[in-house]
């Protein structure tokens, strides 16, 4: 870790003293350091992300967002080291499946479908002894009943806290209940899928109540990445050519999976949904990338 | 209900077109009617509703934030009718017992005290099955455990939601579990005091699992602002002549209760609490009157 001042001799002329605008609109300068950091804990190997550094530092310019900072990079790394490239992208892309999260439910069951669960229905009203419960995603899976508590957050700088995962408890246990009351002995599993890490009372309490877990990094031998990626269940979100406007366009015609969205020609996705003949091309060019694992547009 | 250039013509040159802020620092227009009508909803009667309307009506000056002509208008209307006076301001006092809401804790835990609680303790950290529990308020009546869940909003106008209410059910169950482990038989009730009102599910899920609440308007028989009328247990933020700075001062000084502050002379509040005569002897008037029910200072 080299000091301000050495850093600032050793950066001279180049774009070192820039001023960028942060999501939160705040300003601050460009750092050389934590940008390549960032690839690095991504999974770029040094050559890569030392080539990426120098291309950025040249492309960066004064009140560009870090959101045109991080396309740019992550479309470098999606080219030159396709698994980094990813998971660079995914957590931003699940944080853009909001805003109101129902995307992200939506993506939860399309998850739960992959992983062998049947009979997947979002926004069911249970009645429970006390009140009546409106549960994200009910699902079955080897005869057994599922209720899963989605919980999306746009910030995945957050630890989900142990009060969600005791709220979904008492759900179940009002729901448990109800359903003794009826002479009915159908034992609900609890499921709690979230696109951000976990508080330790979280998982302490969920360990203890056997509660299942899933969410950034999390658990470690089969997390939310590990199965979007076995699955090729990317969001389009993840794609660094897809800007708002194409979000938006993707979001009105249901498209939410690169894996859906592939089999495009150029020529369709211009079509369909209204995107410019330029963005269209690196869109397809990236799903091809992310679904076939290569990078030749037809 | 007049329409708007009916108004707009019988108000005539009185400020009927004056702009004032409201405390989220947007404009809007002095709308007499609506003013008059929340002097009438705090009970006021319709001769001192038009007095107190009138007398405002020549007071409001351009660009007077809604926070002074509230003050304004409950002094006025402290003086003509004592109870309508206290209605119209306990509610705004509760909510400047925050911001953290550590003040609105300890002076529930003062309530629950004048209620016969016994040995009543905050922030105790007790041991669930799954985890531990920092509870705001420990108490003892009859000789049976009470765990007091504290909820404070700085907005009263929300409604505590169901959400909150499972929650500390989910609470009172983890600890009940850890007690059975131990072979005690420790049967603890649980209360849930809220500046606010309650969401109708929030009601029937604590009907359904005895969890008692307390909040603005409820229970009926017994709410928040009986409990405290009934002890002369205000907050000294009732006191429209408590300013932020007065408020501050006596923050400091852990002076929370009018009932506390109104054997002290003008003298003494000018020297203990740094607030000038002026002020001070506008509080202890106003503490008097609230207190022991006269207006007359030393």
């Amino acid at each position: 870790m080299k000091s301000r001042s050495t850093r600032a001799l050793l950066c001279g002329r180049i774009n070192c003293m820039v001023e960028i605008i942060k999501t939160t609109g705040e300003r601050e300068l460009f750092e050389r350091e934590k940008f390549c950091e960032s690839l690095h804990k991504a999974g770029a190997p040094s050559d890569v992300t030392e080539e990426i550094c120098a291309l950025l530092e040249k492309e960066v310019t004064p009140g560009m967002s870090t959101t045109q900072i991080f396309r740019k990079a992550s479309k470098y790394l999606m080219r030159r080291n396709l698994p980094a490239g990813i998971r660079y992208n995914v957590k931003r892309g699940l944080e853009l499946l909001g805003p109101a999260g129902f995307l992200f439910e939506q993506f939860v069951e399309t998850l739960m479908r992959a992983e062998g669960y049947e009979n997947t229905a979002r926004d069911q009203m249970i009645r429970g002894e006390c009140v009546e419960h409106e549960i994200d995603v009910v699902a079955e899976k080897g005869g057994e009943r599922h209720i899963v508590e989605v919980k999306y957050h746009n910030q995945s700088a957050i630890k989900t806290p142990v009060e969600v995962v005791m709220y979904a408890d008492a759900r179940r246990e009002d729901i448990a209940r109800a359903e003794a009351k009826q002479g009915k002995n159908v034992k609900h599993h609890l499921l709690l899928v979230t696109n951000t890490k976990f508080s330790k009372n979280a998982l302490a309490y969920a360990r203890c109540r056997a509660i299942a877990l899933i969410g950034w990094q999390y658990p470690r031998e089969r997390c939310l990445e590990d199965i979007i990626r076995e699955h090729v269940l990317y969001p389009t979100t993840v794609l660094p050519s897809v800007d708002r406007g194409a979000r938006e366009a993707f979001a009105r015609h249901d498209m939410m999976l690169v894996r859906d969205l592939a089999p495009y020609s150029v020529e369709d996705v211009v079509r369909k949904f209204g995107i410019d003949e330029r963005r269209a091309r690196g869109i397809i060019k990236e799903a091809h990338v992310l679904v076939y694992g290569t990078q030749h547009v037809d």
